[in-house]
């Protein structure tokens, strides 16, 4: 659309999106996630899969671009019908870009509930403490409290690869 | 909750919202909306309510209600089951407080579209333009290219109260 604007961060400054904006913006459309589903070449046969995603109609792709070139880092994809999704999943750019900056810049709604337990969760698995059986279990119990609605996948595990760990 | 509070515009700075986040979370969860519906003992049969709604599920009814002290107008009210709404319909209060805010304070999203709209249908009618035909016919077409996917009562009013003056 742009091909003479070089391919760097948003060298405009109009371009820019505030921290506030950002902060106002997710505590309305964010969903911070943790998808833990069945995948039988990873320790535990599950695997975590934290993210942030903010879906829009497509008439707002340019502003998800925007939130995707303002953080710099995630992508910004179709998610279905005429629906497109800035998402961000790198386990590294959710450790040092996504968490340090929602927790300096907090969020006003109980959206809040959920990203505390969204940064725990990273936290962990920066330390890699879900390649353990306790940090896994404490990473399958957080993640059971949030996004209200799902399934939860925790009550699954605790029949299978944890049974009677913690019943003991 | 706080009976030792005075009820005076949030006296404690944290507890306000900054222009930004307002702008964001508008951008994410507010409806710019021009109601246009029957009333028969109104100038033309027709009533015609803008409002600013934002709705929230219940656990988030303090967000509301900073919003409407931060922006010192509106109501907060249930909405329909567990969700809550901040609503703003005075005409004073759209006019005096809410375009100024956001013709000051530029959304970010496509949703900045329909606040012009909006906008230009709350300033008609502070001059009453609305009780003329020309206004009223104006607003009406303005109404109709919002919040798609709405029944367009301008249609139904061609053909009823201004049957033939447009399409001389």
């Amino acid at each position: 659309m742009t091909p003479q604007r070089p391919n760097v961060e948003s060298p405009n400054m109009s371009q820019e999106l505030s921290p506030d904006w950002i902060v106002g913006f997710i505590d309305g459309e964010g969903c911070f996630h943790i998808g833990i589903s069945k995948h039988p070449e990873v320790r535990f046969g599950y695997q975590i899969l934290p993210e942030l995603t903010v879906v829009q109609h497509e008439r707002d792709i340019d502003l998800l671009q925007r939130l995707r070139s303002t953080m710099n880092c995630g992508v910004v994809r179709r998610n279905h019908g005429d629906r497109y999704c800035w998402r961000v999943r790198d386990l590294k750019n959710l450790a040092e870009i996504i968490v340090p900056f929602f927790d300096k810049h907090k969020l006003r709604s109980k959206k809040a509930i959920e990203f505390q337990k969204f940064a725990k969760v990273v936290k962990k698995m920066v330390k890699q403490e879900h390649l353990t059986e306790e940090g896994f279990q404490q990473i399958c119990q957080i993640a059971s409290g949030m996004n209200r609605g799902e399934p939860r996948p925790v009550l699954g595990l605790r029949e299978s690869p944890f049974q009677g760990e913690s019943s003991g």
